[in-house]
């Protein structure tokens, strides 16, 4: 096989939840059926490696010194919530409830996988909860997932903040919206009846 | 969020079966733990776009004008194998047990998907039966897939065969190895039955 194919079809496996036989139909739809796409991809890869930098305030990825939800004066700067990853952010965004803050931790802790506070950016997240680099935080609501690891992270940095003295909250666990109680597992259904209301 | 990211989530959906979920989850992992490969995996694709080029003689993807197989004298020149894709082809070599050589069509007849005979190459196959550009072929072995387009085109590459005198086999229907009969579909056992030895 040519080498430069075999090349991209190892480079392709870099991609997460992509394996060898996905990385060859991929190298083959793109040289077969879409050079021009390629073309782009390499474009786009470069380009993204090259300017894309993490927000000074909250560490999300920004092509500037200062994300756009940083930079927004509308925004309530006291409220901060926490969130892993960009791809949550948007989720929260897109209820449109949330105007506050946020602070992107990239991850979350995982110390089997090598992710402790250093690599998640507690470090800058304390800065930005002594107010000497935003506003004052008032609230720090923690939206990490609730798995886990995201229980853990949501853990450590509760106390973290309560050591600051800033108020914590995290998001209610409970029954779905829209789901029948029968097929609700009994870890939410327990957590729904103690958070009843 | 950065346009360079938008960018490349947009770039990273033109690869098949990545959706804009899956585009964002290779975006983030690239950029935040593995830039490395992001710059590795641009540099490929620019090289495979740059130098991978179709053989002469069977049409697989080759950065020499004719590739290894194609090359190689010690292959029966007389037995032609019609595949599909590369993977196809490399899934019939792990077997060991064809030592002929191969047409790779790249694709398969679909009229819908506005694929003709011209796109999966049937006038280089004609040129290659003529036995002008290599040694005479006495059979061409039908492997594309048992799918209804495979079998379409099948159907139409052994009339095309035919017409040129050359006999035509096609690869067996039959009860998978290791299946046991109570979960093969009946297709697969009414072929098997037909088609007993």
């Amino acid at each position: 096989m040519a080498r430069a194919l075999d090349q991209l079809i190892t480079a392709l496996q870099r991609l997460p939840g992509v394996g060898v036989k996905s990385a060859s139909r991929m190298a083959y739809h793109l040289l077969q059926n879409d050079p021009l796409g390629a073309g782009q991809l390499a474009q786009a890869l470069m380009r993204a490696t090259a300017e894309v930098r993490h927000c000074r305030l909250c560490h999300t990825f920004t092509e500037t010194d200062v994300c756009d939800t940083c930079a927004d004066p509308q925004r309530d700067g006291g409220l901060l919530c926490v969130v892993e990853t960009p791809a949550d952010q948007a989720a929260l965004e897109r209820t449109g409830i949330y105007r506050g803050r946020y602070f992107v931790l990239m991850g979350k802790l995982s110390p089997l996988g090598g992710i402790g506070p250093q690599e998640i950016g507690l470090d800058k997240l304390l800065e930005r909860l002594a107010g000497e680099v935003a506003e004052p935080v008032r609230e720090v609501v923690l939206a990490t997932s609730f798995t886990a690891e995201g229980e853990a992270t949501a853990h450590v940095i509760g106390q973290l903040v309560r050591s600051q003295g800033i108020r914590v909250t995290r998001l209610a666990r409970g029954v779905p919206v829209g789901s029948e109680l029968e097929y609700v597992d009994l870890g939410t259904i327990a957590h729904a009846y103690a958070d009843r209301r």
